[in-house]
Parts: C-alpha cells; sequence; structure tokens
C-alpha cells in the first residue's frame, strides 16, 4: 500500500502545515451571512482594495515588499488580491511560489488586510483555450492548484477569498464552447475540492463575458452555500446610463448573494495601455462607486502597477495617475 | 484585466495578419452551393490533386520549393494536400512550421492551385490513443492547430480547405471506444473554433474506419453548413466489384453534400511500401477516376514523394512510378 | 496513408512480438469460470503469493534477480504481483521498464508462479488528483500503459492478471468526485482496450475507499464477462470483529465472481512504517487467512521488501520479520 518514505513525509508536511497556520491566523475568519460578509464577531463588512500585478513580476522587480503593502494601507485598503498566473506559477515552481505568498499574506495580516487568491486565467477551461498563452492551464493543473492553495491557507483567516477562475470567457466562441451548466459544475468541483481539503476561505465564482455576466445565476446557481458572485464591470462592458443595466446584468446578485467587484477601473484614452473595455473618465468612477455604496457590494480597483493598465501610480515613488489619483481619493474617504 | 505589453503585441500581430491576408488573396473564394463546389462567379468547380509528403519532411530534404509544386500543376491538379503531422508540428515549432505553410501557399497560388490543410493523425481524438506516436496529439492541441490556422488563413482564398483530422479510427478498438455522436460533437467543436477565429475555408469531416466509413452521416450528419465530407476508399478496404459497395459506404453523401476523396492510390505487390490496403493495379484507377468522374466527385491521389508509399514518382528527376504513370496522365487528361 | 518505414518498423514489432510469445507461454493459461479461476486442464486453482516493490526500485538497488523470485517461491508463493508505479514507468522509460518486467516474468514463469502486472496508482483518475505525486497520471497514459501490457504480454500465460488501478480514492474529495458509474465507465475502456490489442489474461477491478469498498458492485457491476474483482482488506478498515464487515463490504463478491485480495497484510505499532490502516497483530492474520481459506478467496501479502511497509523481511538475508514469519508459515502450510 504505502511505504516508509512516504508515510514520514506526510507527517512532516502536516507539521509544517500546523506551524504555519497558528502564527499567522490574526484576522477575524470572515464567512458569509445572507448576502454579506461577517467578521466573527457578526459585524458585516465591505471590503474595497487594491490589485496587485503577479506576485512574480513584483519579486522580480524587487517591489514585492512590505512598503509595497504598507502603501496599499495608506491608499485605504482593507483587501488586496493577488492576481497568480498561471505561467507564472509554473515557471518559478510551486515551492517557490508560494513563499510569495507566505510573505504577502502575512505583510497583508501585520497591516490589517485581507487577501483574495485569484487564479489569474483568461479563456475557457472546458476547452482549455486561453486568450493569451500566459494563461494556460489545464483542469488538472487548476485543481491542483486549489488543493495546494486549500492545504496550505485554509486556515489562515487572512486569506479570506479564492477566486476560483479570473476571466471565463469563450471569446465569442475563438476558445470553443462552453455552457452555463458546464461552467457551474466546474465550479462546483473546485469548491468540493477546496473545502474537503480544508479551505474555510469563501469561493467566488465568476461568469462568462471576461468575468462580467451573471444573468445564468438567476436560474442555475452554483450548487454551494457560504460563497460569493464577482463581476468585472469595466466601464466600456455597457453604455451609459450604467445603472440599470448593471442591475440586470450583475447587481441583481446581491440581493441574495455577496458579490465582490474583483476588478474596476478606466483610464482616458490618451493613458499608456488604454484599451478596450476601460477607456472612459471620473463619471464612470463616481457611477460605479456609488452604485456599491449603495448596495454595499465591495470592490477592488485594477491595478497597483505602473506598467499594467490602467494603471494607478506612474513610478516606484507611488506618484498617482489620474485613475489613481480619484481611487486614492475614494478610499480613504471611507469610515470602516 | 491586460497589461501593456500583451495590448501591443496583440495589435502588431493583427496587423501582420491584415497585410498577408491582402497580398495573398487571389483566388476566388470556393463556397459549397447544395452539394458542388462553387466559386465567387458561381461556376461549379471539381478538384483533382495531389498529395504532399510532410512540408517538414520536404523542407529537411530542400524539396520544399516552388520547382516541386511547379511539377504538381504540370501534372494537372488543381488542388494540392498538406498533411500536417502533429509530432512534426511540435517538433519544428508553431511560429517555424507556418513559415512553411506561408511558403506553400504562396507557391500553389502563384500557380492557381487551391490548398487543404490538413491535420495528419491516425486514430482517436476522444481517448487520445493514436495508431503510431507519430500521430499523437491532444484534444487542446487539435483545437489550438485549428484556431491557429483560421486566425491565419481564414481570409486566405487559396486555403479553400480545412481537413480537421486525417483518419479517425478506433483500430478494432485498439485505441479504445468513440461513438459516432462523440465524433460528430468533436468536429461540431472544431468547425465553432475555425469559424469564430475567423476560418472562412470548407470545413472537411472524415468518418470512422481511417476515413472510409461515412454510413452514419445518412441517420446523423455534423451539425453546420457550408461543410463537406471525406473518404479514402484505398482499393483493399472493400472487394471488386466496387461501386455498389462505395455508393452505400460513402458515395451516396455527394446525393446531398460535396465530397472529396482526399487520398486514394494503388500500387504493385512488388512497389516500395506496398500493404493494406493499397494494393491493387489500374483496374482501380479506372474504377475510382470513372465512379467520381461520373458523380462530379473530387479526388486527391497519395503521395507525391518517392519515399512514402504508394509512390508517385521515383526519384527527385520526378520521373513516374507505375502509379505516377497513370494518375499523371488522367489528371492532364481533364478539361477544366 | 502510411509510409514505408512505418510499415517496415510495424512489421518488425509483430515479429518480435511473436518470438516473445512463443518462448514463454509454459504455465496453463488461468481463466474465469463462474465465480473461480480454473486452468487449462478444468481445475481450481485459488492464488496465494507476495506483493513485490516496485521492480525499477528492486532494479537500482541491485536485487531484480532470479534469486529474489526463488525465495518467494520458497516462501510459498503461486503468484506475484508487481507494483508498477506511474512515475518510474515515465522515469526509466517505456522500453526499459519492459525490459524489467520481460526478466520478471522469465523468472516467475520459470519457478511455475503467475504474474499480476498492477497499475500501482492512488487516487483519482477522472480528476487526474492523486495522494502524492509518485502516483500522477493520466487516462490517456492509463489508456496506454494497459495497450502496451496486453500487446506485449498478451498471449503469455504466466501474465494472468492485469490489474487496473491500484487503489481507486476520492480521498474524501480532497482528490475531487468520481461516482461509481464513472469509475466503472473507466474500468470497460480499459478492459475494451486490453481486449482488442489480444491481452488475454483477467482483468482485475477494484472499488474506492483506497480498492476496500465493493458495495456498489451489488447494483452496477462492471459490464465485461470473465473479469475478477479486488480488495485491499488491512485491518485498520475496520474494527474487529471483522468477518460480517468484510462479508457486507467485499466477502459477498464472492459468491458471484473470482476475488483476490491483491494487498493484505500487518505490523506492530513498533514496527518502521507502521501506519493507518496496517497495525494489528497476528490475531489479523488469522481471522483473514481462515476468511480467505473457507469461501477460496486468493490473496496476496504486502510487501517483499526490507524497506517499505509492512516489510515481510527484515535484510537482504530475507531474514523475516514478525509479519513475514507469520505468513510465510501460513503460506509454506497450502498444500496445493
Ligand atoms: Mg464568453
Ligand atoms: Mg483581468
Ligand atoms: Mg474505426
Ligand atoms: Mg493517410
Ligand atoms: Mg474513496
Amino acid at each position: 500500500m504505502k511505504y516508509l518514505i512516504k508515510k514520514t513525509s506526510f507527517t512532516f508536511l502536516s507539521l509544517i502545515l500546523a506551524l504555519n497556520i497558528y502564527s499567522q491566523s490574526e484576522l477575524s475568519r470572515i464567512t458569509v451571512q445572507e448576502n454579506n460578509f461577517v467578521t466573527e464577531e457578526g459585524k458585516t463588512i465591505i471590503f474595497r482594495g487594491l490589485n496587485t500585478s503577479d506576485p512574480d513580476k513584483l519579486e522580480s522587480q524587487k517591489h514585492w515588499n512590505k512598503a509595497y503593502f504598507q502603501e496599499i494601507k495608506n491608499w485605504g485598503g482593507n483587501l488586496v488580491r493577488f492576481p497568480v498566473h498561471p505561467t507564472a506559477w509554473v515557471k518559478r515552481g510551486k515551492e517557490n511560489y508560494l513563499k510569495l505568498l507566505d510573505d504577502g499574506i502575512k505583510w497583508a495580516a501585520e497591516l490589517g488586510m485581507y487577501v483574495i487568491i485569484d487564479w489569474h486565467s483568461i479563456g475557457n477551461l472546458r476547452t482549455e483555450m486561453y486568450q493569451h498563452d500566459m494563461y494556460d492551464t489545464t483542469k488538472k493543473q487548476t485543481f491542483d492548484f486549489w488543493r495546494t492553495i486549500a492545504s496550505k491557507y485554509g486556515d489562515n483567516s487572512t486569506v479570506a477569498f479564492y477566486e476560483l477562475f479570473n476571466e471565463p470567457t469563450t471569446f465569442n466562441n475563438q476558445l470553443g464552447t462552453i455552457t452555463w451548466q458546464q461552467w457551474k459544475e466546474l465550479n462546483e468541483e473546485m469548491i468540493t475540492i477546496i473545502r474537503a481539503n480544508g479551505g474555510k476561505g469563501i469561493p467566488l465564482v465568476a461568469g462568462f463575458n471576461w468575468a462580467y455576466d451573471l444573468t445564468p445565476v438567476k436560474e442555475n446557481p452554483v450548487n454551494a452555500t457560504g460563497i460569493a458572485y464577482v463581476s468585472h464591470p469595466y466601464p466600456q462592458k455597457r453604455e451609459k446610463p450604467w445603472e440599470e443595466k448593471w442591475t440586470d446584468d450583475w447587481g441583481f446578485i446581491k440581493e441574495k448573494y455577496p458579490l465582490i467587484l474583483t476588478e474596476i477601473g478606466f483610464c482616458g484614452p490618451e493613458d499608456p495601455g488604454a484599451h478596450i473595455p476601460v477607456i472612459s473618465d471620473e463619471s464612470y468612477g463616481d457611477s460605479i462607486t456609488s452604485y456599491c455604496d449603495h448596495k454595499e457590494i465591495s470592490y477592488m480597483v485594477w491595478v497597483f502597477d505602473p506598467q499594467w493598465a490602467p494603471r494607478l501610480f506612474e513610478d516606484w515613488n507611488f506618484t498617482p495617475s489620474r485613475h489613481g489619483k480619484y481611487f486614492k481619493k475614494k478610499l480613504k474617504s471611507y469610515k470602516y
């Protein structure tokens, strides 16, 4: 059946995991209560925060450090999202990548911020076709990623959320087909795996159209309790006025389930990296933040990096961009 | 969402593709009209032509050049088929293999010949088991191949046909099982991917028994318009007299759909590489060509290479083999 | 269609296989008759024997030799099981690993012992998640393994059994989900592949809970004749008294089908590598062997290696462990 070497290493691994758990569990565990996120003390909490770029990219450029997290805190975030690109995960290797996550989770916890771990692929997990090679993964690898994350961080309350798959899309069938039923079942499989491996965080489920569209949830929700849904309502997904369309497309979710917009943001057409669907102006910022504040929807701004777009700052003095100025002011205005 | 480097490269790629398209679109686009192939001018066209060996093999031996295509033209072909072996695709690498195809398509177009790009695997795509390691591929790789071909050559009218999978077979279950329904759905997925990526050519669908048997199409055709079917009726697939059996097995298709026999051919038992099911004599040539001419079925002869079998020529002076003499004379006799 | 090099190598391979077959087929072919194993002479045969460690491990340590097999024979075995770990298969390479199997099968035959080839993975073949990286495989690789084994040893009567997948388990959903119906279909696919490739041995099918639980067979047996079932009833799978529970969980199978317990064994809590579920004492040995003898159930003891657990001997003089003393005496007591 088993043999000596194997049993020994298993036991040793369990010990390591146990030690990790108790040194890092400092924040109050977040759970789902009806359509809200609540702390262990029963307090409803609304999240606003920032997306980092890929930890692998930041570490390579010597910016994966406590100062970077301190700056996110200074801007007013209470949640930080780590977009783990599958190809970065493979390139750096599982063990080495987990060290980056260990550090980031520790710094976030020390500053009182929660973490979303986001499997940052874009495409069709059923056909295993993606928008770009950097998003390439397989069902097998995706399942293994969540098994690994759940075993490693399942008891760590800082890691409040597992975002199962960043942006599901068929790219108008360029990446082949997938039905909502098939996508729902893949999410259910990931949730089962996470929970069986001890993951106590909240799974986040996205819909098609690059994580914009949640309309199929109305008829056919994911069969799991204690989860939340995600949308990425960038400005050009819809024409102004946005509010009614947002309600129809994803806002209705908040009547029944907790909701986080894990990516919002804008830039002007002249800004570096400007591309559909992110081009807009401050009026978008006003609309989306009012909409969220009114309905108590959590949101995260993309992206705290000067080379990705829409960038929130322009240089490594963290000089805010136009986009950054808007959201720095807004995030700092909240009294939690 | 996306970041700078990616958007830039995407835009640059689009530009390259656009340039390619307009420099090479010279032949009239072929489409399906009822059970025929027609040009933009509405003229019905029947194809006869030759199979190259793998472009990777020809290039390695310094024979992938315009002279080779000129010789195919001299023999009377109006269509040329490129059998792309999955392992050659992987070995040479996508970018380098596409350069071979670029050249071949350009030479064909300059000589007024159309092209079939053929994903030259033999086996069971569902279980991913193949007759030989050289045919090894996966569903994921096959889908990606067609996405690549459609994006690159979708507007290029020379590339008239996409042959989705050369020879489907379970090898009498040695390669596991697959039902017609499962095979049909895999073809439908490939057709959807091709068209979503801009592929304007005609998808070619083959049946089991090494692309011989199309009988399931009668009850359960592939759910797509604008496609054609394929058979490979080598002489030993059936005993003489062939004609009624051919009609029952695949000829009936032509009553409703366009049909191309993308591989026919024969050699004597003493010829190099003689093997079941290709051993026969000129009487097979007479039967199959009469049958096709009578029903206006297109056909392609295997193979324009002196080392593969049944070979059409014996040396690089293009000295016709017995098989080659027969088909060179026949192809040159058509007045289009 | 095909080309010269390929046909030549195919024919040559067939020749090699044919030669192998006739030099090694010495033992009487075992088949299934109702719920028994029978020889060509119609004699019912009950198997008892030993598990080797992985042939790759033994060869690396210079113990894969005839003396090792002679010792198994001395201990009273009439059947020997080779646990082929997928990662060892990949690391050594198919051709080289087959040489190990060739030798082992030859030595077993010379000593009048039969062989089980066991694909030694532990986990969920549907999601392709495993208990440990050393068990990592894919459906594609597993199918190819059985195709290879069936083509190579299908006519070799020494290779009496093909154990399709050592220990199926979801590890309480840590490895994702799989239904009995899905597992049954995977087994049926493997059986089809084996038989289509000429495998004349008997496929062995295991159930969930690390090959312990066969209860779903009652309602929904594998759809194939001429097969047998497997259980691994280590002592701690159930509390004493065991007998009724064993009958409910897997013993009932023997009323209708042949059954082999391909792994049994125990060690004391102080023995090296002691781990759940193998810790027990001689009372387990008495219970399981009486149970099997009474019902004519075949069984195999784990494991004939001094470094894996529960070990049957302590050093390379083959000094029996406590566990080994028990089973050496028991096995030698049978009069076949
Ligand atoms: Mg979509
Ligand atoms: Mg994104
Ligand atoms: Mg077939
Ligand atoms: Mg062929
Ligand atoms: Mg289980």
